[in-house]
């Protein structure tokens, strides 16, 4: 295992020496993990828990990152020695890999020494912000589809091997069927899929000898791509030679590949003719800058396109190629007891909400979401009465929700720095991230202008929240 | 060192399966990286060899890695055999990190087997792409900020461990000044910087007690975050105070951050407090969603800003966040020759150029670069004789050269497998990518609308290509 111990921003370390220097370093502080809405972005799919965990486990400061960082002349003795034996002894709490979750919502709590919770920001921010951005990207694509199996095959546009592998795993766990990415599959143990270049094609004398050739090396699985020269007037006609050549061996072959031109026609006019050919089952695949907005557009135009290979705008989520998750203190010890705290700002969105926080979404009858409601830890919800949420900014929009099950979103993952939770495959997860999005109203997945997705505060941190809004002048 | 050997799209090893059933494994392949101009991309900074050395150096099918394909149950045994004892045996050119290239050249040349130049595609593209992308931010960043200091710290944003990390030294590359990213800043040896975040102000009972905690910390570099409350109200007058303090002590302070609002204003504002207090010494940094637009703007309003720290658009590369690098097959042994090969399309842009390829840069008498021209290898240019060029697309937009000087912009970096080219330092990359830049016109470097650079090709690789488009027949 890599050990990612220094992949840290320089101020976590000097805001660490001063808390040791300021004698605070065992004061224990409460940090959210969460993420604020924009035009873009707010229903996600959270992804990267695994690598937190795997990095916590094997933080540890080795002799030369010690000796490095004493050349830098800025640290003390004292708080070098006290990297020595640096682990990490707090609690994690977090929502599961897969779960859905939404803007505003602490999505996993840090509450530790605040020498150690400090010191984790930059790590964690970092893997969380990656993988629930692709996951979240590959949930839309995935959705567009429509039923259209994903391969996600980016590794050559993303962002250096991380971002191709950690990529691929919040790929699957957004929903796509398999990758390209030799690497994450042998990782992960998921589903490798790929089959051949145009420089295939291109070195050998022809076209048809290309196909020949990828026949009888994989005679079951022959899946050939032909836009290398002319898509109607060689590529496919070619394929369907090389398949009646097949089928006279007693083959089937598995289908064709276009990856450019226009989509939507190319494959209307070759599923003809490879359906009056006599091969109504050989799929078709299509591959070149497809998003979840080209999806839409191609099912509109009743494209004819079973499989699709989506790279870069899948593996670096453009447009969009960045989560801002935060990392924002939420309570501090204060003579042995947790105090709350709140970051005020002029702007209501970047203002934060105070104290040890859980989550709660609430379902209906029929088991659909219809809310989320933040609560603070020691309150407990009564599945058995009405219960009454508003928004928390209007908060004369009010709603009573009756016959309701409540579900709590966190897990521990972390007691007093023993590893208590430990994370599914990413098979499971794909499975648990496809379950958690059916219980979301169609309505709140639309690809535009979706309804807005409840998450309310409870009246206990909501009072809370609003004591510390009057209260604050102490500056 | 990471072994990466299996950061690869399978479908570059069903292919390599198929050279060997083929019996075309030995046979020698020329391959161009390069990247397609499109109305965001033409000028770029290339980077990422380095890496690209370390992952060629590192080649190795383990054990564990062959178990895993022969798994996938699509390998016959020969094939799985020949990977045991894998290595890359032939050669690599390159342009060196740092040279300014454009659109349409090819940056690296890869030459070998096609057993083996097929096999190194995936990986040589991500990490070629990723720094590339991520340089080329950078230097647009840095020609926009005029002179002040601008220091990367994307880490938390970046997608994944490794973007965080070769996007640092991308950055550094492009012209930042140092990296907030601890293990970035190891590895490559450059300058780490960082102060303290708003949890820091947060941990204590007041801001003023922060900032007195955080001078006591850093007397000789003392630089206050002021906009956890009130950054006009509060922040920059506590900062003064604490100035006031340092000062009596015989330290002078460093200066104060700005990491919210509106900064042309607060900036102006701020400077001006600092400076009636008697710091007109003391800098001002900010930070917050910058990229190279809003340096521009602020600039024109006449900000009063001494450093910038960048984040998430640098480390991302937001808007534009994937550089499209290809790799296109350029020649193919034919009974024991290299032929040239030419992709077709029916798009003019998607053409390739064939053959086996040099880059120069043709400089006027004052050392400033007039255009490239692509020419093929075995070409040699005269320089004592006048050089006629034209655009390849419009043939009659010619240009005469005299009193000109050529350089040849790749180097050889592997020669039958053995390396023969090391790489300079990060810190000498940056230093040779800031000559290469201060070569090109003003003109060419405009942020909106620049002046479009020629890269023209020679008359004998026009005649080539041209040769090839018009006898390509044989499908």
């Amino acid at each position: 295992m890599r050990n990612l111990t220094l992949l840290t921003d320089l101020y976590e370390l000097t805001m660490m020496s001063g808390y040791l220097k300021e004698n605070k370093q065992d004061q224990w502080a409460t940090f959210d993990v969460f993420y604020r809405k924009s035009d873009t972005i707010d229903m996600c799919i959270f992804a990267g828990l695994e690598q937190v965990i795997d990095y916590i486990n094997n933080l540890r400061f080795t002799p030369d990152d010690i000796d490095y960082l004493r050349g830098l002349n800025i640290f003390e003795e004292d708080f070098l020695k006290a990297l020595e034996n640096f682990s990490f002894t707090g609690d994690i709490y977090s929502v599961r890999e897969g779960e859905v979750v939404f803007a505003g919502e602490p999505i996993m709590t840090v509450r530790a020494p605040i020498f150690e919770a400090q010191f984790i920001e930059t790590a964690i921010l970092n893997m969380v912000n990656h993988q629930t951005l692709i996951a979240t990207k590959a949930s839309k694509i995935v959705r567009q589809a429509k039923g259209a199996s994903i391969m996600e095959f980016g590794a050559r546009r993303a962002q250096g091997p991380d971002a191709a592998i950690y990529g691929s795993r919040a790929s699957i766990i957004g929903g796509c069927d398999s990758t390209s990415n030799v690497i994450a599959a042998k990782m992960f143990d998921v589903p490798a899929s790929g089959t051949h270049a145009h420089s295939w094609v291109m070195s050998f004398p022809t076209e048809l000898d290309a196909f020949r050739a990828y026949a009888r090396l994989f005679p079951t699985k022959c899946l050939l791509l032909v836009d290398t020269y002319d898509t109607l007037g060689s590529g496919v006609p070619n394929a369907i030679k090389v398949f009646d050549e097949l089928r006279a061996q007693g083959y089937e072959p598995l289908g064709i590949r276009l990856d450019s031109g226009d989509l939507a026609y190319l494959s209307k006019k070759a599923r003809q003719m490879l359906d009056e050919a006599g091969y109504p089952d050989a799929i078709i695949c299509a591959s070149g800058d497809i998003d979840e907005y080209i999806l839409a557009s191609l099912n509109l135009q009743g494209a004819k396109i079973d499989l699709y290979g989506i790279g870069t705008k899948l593996v670096t989520a453009l447009p969009v190629s960045a989560l801002g998750g935060v990392y924002k203190l939420a309570e501090l010890m204060e003579d042995g007891v947790m105090v709350p705290k709140i970051k005020l700002s002029d702007t209501r969105i970047k203002m934060t909400n105070p104290g040890f926080k859980s989550v709660y979404r609430l379902y209906n009858k029929d088991g659909m979401a219809e809310a989320d409601l933040i609560t603070l830890k020691d309150e407990s919800i009564d599945e058995t009465s009405p219960l009454e949420i508003f928004d928390p900014i209007d908060t004369w929009k009010r709603m009573t929700l009756k016959d309701f099950t409540a579900r709590e979103l966190h897990v521990q993952v972390y007691d007093k720095g023993k590893q208590v939770y430990f994370s599914p495959t990413v098979r499971e997860i794909r499975d648990y991230a496809k379950k958690c999005q059916s219980e979301i109203f169609e309505e709140n997945l639309r690809l535009t202008n979706p309804h807005v997705y409840k998450v309310d505060l409870s009246q206990k941190l909501y009072d809370l929240k609003h004591e510390l809004l009057t209260k604050k002048g102490n500056r």
